[in-house]
């Protein structure tokens, strides 16, 4: 009995950690039982709630658990949709990276070096105060963390033009089994020494390891940037606008989408005066110099009126803020509309989108559902929103049948399961379609490579 | 006898693709036993040469070599300059994709199907035609392959702003272990679902298995470009402008260095009328629209004037075609110099330049060789170069030796043993000091997953 009191797994932690860094009242591990994930995924109350202030604290926390069979949930701001965060375990510990928040920038490298507890947001204002630019911009960007952001390697709308998360990221240190340090990447901007580890652990959800540490790239800051509206009374010229707009040497630093059912939304939660007949819109920002983004804008504009479709150019940083801030409504927006909403993030090559966008309202209509699109047109990722009443559990259920829908067809048309919001939980079932047999072996493989006990976020991506 | 003479493995791949797709005569074979690495490399003539015209020719190839045991090299153009290519075993045979050069452009969607013997330079011109832009240059953009370019994870001057050929690939069909095939990725720009597969092929130099197909990202075509050309009396001030210009809110689509060795070399070479007293020399392009480009050199220019550097702004595309021309003519000039040249493609931040062109000059010293650099400072990826008499095997062993330190000062300033030409054969010595006990296991575990016989690109990247 004493032996097996002594093997405790939580009293070592709290013993190598100290008791701060170790909470275990019913509360603090009901409070990190769940994440921003809106329908219903397996969840556990874990054992306990770990806070580690350092790398060796998660060293030691990794190597404890590692010896004792403890599975280990990562958690950043827990604002991921697809269950990342959420501990599936009871005999788990979730890893809550909240006080590992410093960061480093150098100025003169324009790299920067950060622990994963950062908040985007903070990040980037401070960057850009320095004349530097960190792009990734996801909607929960005020809250989330870098660590998060790399866990997911989340995007946003300036994507389109910048890339991804994992565009930005250098380097990585992570803790991966029996506690073993995994350093990879340097503060440089180009290097093809070997596999390329560094990018590969962005978007693997925490499955390989614990990251403690991550080398940034960061770019000039632009200039200026300016905003356009075009609002379209047939979808099917949506498309071709866009490859108008792409192929003219312009290249947007945003190019998104919404569609009738989003535009009213938006009207009627807070109206900033969008035309409530229209089809869709177009919501376009360049980038650059003062003088550019004029020139830009007003290519873009001509262009588009060469097709009939009517262009409002925002005249000032303020028009073109109340516009954006339509577009971030939206999401609060929907949300007002019916006590339930499912948010997907599918992607379509973008020329399939005239084709794609009737197939995904026929869907909505066999199952009887509100269905709102919107989301980053340039890339083809789209942000299908099905609405339903939280309290009707037949209207749920209908609800997550339909998204199944939703994921079929956006594989059936070459396109991806998820642009931004990760597999997690959610998504799982829909991962072997994407990847194929031989791919999903390979995935299997990997992930025991990194973690043979199965014990970094387990049950979530890859089913081992 | 006759079991063995059944079972030989060229005549099984013969009877599989065709007498045409198989070579074994002394010519051809000692003709695909080398690339253009400037330095002795072990090397093997192969037993046969196979040039595979479809993917199902390649799946062919790889089940059969992969039943009897047989190595295989893949090859692009034979430009790779560490050895990636060269056959080092005479049971091998060469995999040659020049006959596999069909691609397909999707001007909608901004993407395109290609095979990997695609010219990469003909590739571009294309989809410039088009409106669109492949932004990765290697120096040997004109006769290299793009498949080539993703085993090497290809880059150039224009990677500073563009990133480099990762970026650019979406999705890979590749013949792994037993002839299965591998389909990753997507035609579209965001996809998060499970671990990225794709950008993990990107730069494993043919060691996991052989491509036959890759879907690449086009971006819009940038409309104009202008070039300014700084001229500084002081090296120290040159990282104090890189800073500067990258901290302007302009961002140059290059930047590139020269030192004195550099200018002087190709003054002798081919005059152009660069000052042959500077220290150094900073090459700034920035592209855009028409407007832009004239606002955001003129902005360099100030800045740099501020810093009593001298700039001159070339007033037109010939103006700028001209210094481009003597960039482009740095690598015949050097060789120019001496009968033999190292060139190796080192990375630091590009904060310690100014702290290790003075540690290089040094071992350049120490050696007693002439050394020359130039490169893309803005990504800190500098070409060293050194210049000795082939005829004289006493000083090619020093330059050999000198190059071995160029390395480890590298390493010692947090930079990479290689930016853009790859490990191969001749950097696999300090791809463990790069990566640790910890990453190299891995290395070795993931080559295995993949290729367990290791019978792609055996010997090259990592040792199993």
């Amino acid at each position: 009995m004493l032996g097996i009191l002594k093997r405790d797994p939580i009293e070592r932690l709290r013993k190598a950690l100290g008791k701060d860094k170790v909470k275990t009242s019913l509360v603090e591990r009901k409070l990190y039982s769940y994440d921003a994930t809106p329908i219903p995924v397996e969840r556990s109350v874990p054992r306990a709630v770990i806070f580690p202030e350092t790398k060796e604290d998660v060293r030691r926390i990794v190597e404890i658990c590692y010896e004792e069979n403890v599975p280990m949930f990562p958690r950043g701001a827990g604002s991921g949709l697809t269950g990342g965060a959420v501990p599936t375990e009871e005999k788990g510990v979730v890893i809550s990276f909240e006080r590992m928040t410093r960061f480093e920038v150098d100025v003169d490298n324009a790299t920067a070096v950060v622990e994963p507890g950062v908040i985007t947001y903070e990040f980037q204002n401070y960057v850009e105060k320095l004349g530097l630019f960190y792009p990734p911009d996801p909607s929960s960007y005020k809250y989330s963390t870098i660590g998060g952001n790399i866990a997911e390697n989340a995007g946003g709308p300036r994507c389109l033009k910048y890339g991804v998360t994992r565009e930005y990221v250098l380097g990585i240190t992570a803790v991966i089994k029996e506690g073993n340090v995994l350093k990879t990447g340097n503060p440089i901007l180009k290097d093809v020494a070997g596999y390329d580890l560094t990018k590969f652990f962005v978007g693997s959800e925490g499955t390989l390891g614990l990251l403690t540490e991550a080398i940034l790239k960061l770019i000039p800051k632009p200039q200026a940037r300016a905003t356009a509206l075009a609002i379209f009374d047939d979808l099917r010229k949506v498309g071709e606008a866009v490859t108008k707009i792409m192929t003219s040497g312009v290249f947007p630093s945003a190019l998104e989408f919404m569609d009738r059912e989003a535009i009213r939304a938006v009207e009627d939660y807070k109206p900033v005066g969008l035309p409530r007949e229209a089809e869709a819109l177009l919501l376009i920002e360049v980038d650059g110099t003062e003088t550019s983004v004029r020139e830009q804008i007003g290519q873009v504009k001509d262009l588009l009126e060469g097709m009939n479709v009517k262009v409002d150019v925002s005249e000032n940083e303020a028009e073109a803020e109340r516009i954006w801030t339509a577009r971030k409504n939206l999401g609060p927006a929907l949300g007002n509309l019916r006590s339930g909403k499912i948010n997907e993030d599918i992607v379509f090559p973008r020329t399939y989108l005239s084709e794609a966008l009737p197939e995904l309202r026929e869907i909505a209509k066999k199952y009887d559902l509100l269905m709102a699109v919107f989301g980053h047109i340039g890339d083809g990722n789209l942000h299908v929103n099905l609405l339903y009443d939280k309290r009707n559990r037949e209207e749920e259920e209908r609800a997550e049948r339909a998204v199944d829908e939703v994921f079929e067809l956006a594989l059936r048309y070459q396109g991806s399961i998820t642009g931004e919001h990760g597999v997690g939980l959610t998504k799982k079932k829909f991962l072997k379609w994407q990847f194929g047999e031989e791919g999903y072996e390979l995935l299997k493989g990997i992930k025991l490579l990194f973690d043979p006990k199965n014990l970094f976020n387990p049950g979530k991506v890859v089913e081992v």
